[in-house]
């Protein structure tokens, strides 16, 4: 036991929310599906990613869909997040679970930064973007929806 | 999309640290290498088990070691967590990877509830305890974990 760990194993909080040791990259390429997100990739192990990501005020993940789900728990702020036709308000702590294939976008409320954790399985597949014709189904099934997700 | 989602998929946290539509369970079987860990498994995926755990003062759960890595997030108080020979002191958002096959305890510190997020591969292999002489080996690596560990 004389040699110690070389892998950092512990990454405290900054009171930015940032983690001592992650550095906090661009939430993805540009590709004008998104705006105003940051992404800290925490802990990556063999089987599961454990990130945090940040929305500022105005902005919004990709409206996509996948195969692999995800596990969301918010951490800083309130934001909005659609999962198929349904919309749920998440304050702190508030956990979501977003199952296989449902479309979902998450946005930072007026006047908030929404940040929060997201756990994904290490392999899992490419989001793919939603069609003309799939955004169109979700805002007939829930007509609140035009007001909320961008595309 | 007129069928509603049979499953939960949204878990609204509680102040007293409980979500809603998640039972608070016992940590396992009273074994005597543990005392006061509460649990609330959150969300289960085919994937990934995603778990808030929870010591009451004076509490700590089992010192052990399994291939299965965790991943611990700090959310409620002060804990003590014990890593091979290593000692980390957790406050709410420190982030903490626990290695495969590294001994580990989680200890709530004097005068708080430590509550914390662990997230673990569904598929997973079951804990080993540590034998008196690993223990040793433990504190003679680290003099100081002779008054911290309790097994």
């Amino acid at each position: 036991m004389d040699r110690r760990e070389p892998e950092i194993i512990f990454f405290p909080f900054r009171d930015d929310f940032t983690w001592e040791g992650v550095p906090t990259k661009k939430y993805k390429s540009p590709d004008g599906s998104w705006d105003r997100v940051k992404r800290n990739e925490i802990v990556k192990t063999d089987e599961i990613h454990y990130r945090y990501f940040e929305i500022q005020e105005g902005g919004y993940s990709t409206l996509e869909k996948h195969q692999h789900p995800h596990i969301v728990m918010a951490l800083r702020g309130r934001g909005t997040v659609v999962v198929g036709d349904q919309i749920f308000e998440m304050k702190p702590y508030d956990v979501l679970h977003i199952p296989s294939w449902k479309p979902h976008q998450l946005l930072a409320n007026r006047g908030d930064v929404f940040g929060f954790i997201c756990v994904v399985p290490a392999q899992r597949d490419k989001p793919t973007r939603l069609t003309p014709q799939e955004v169109e189904n979700l805002i007939r099934a829930n007509p609140r929806l035009k007001e909320i997700i961008r595309y």
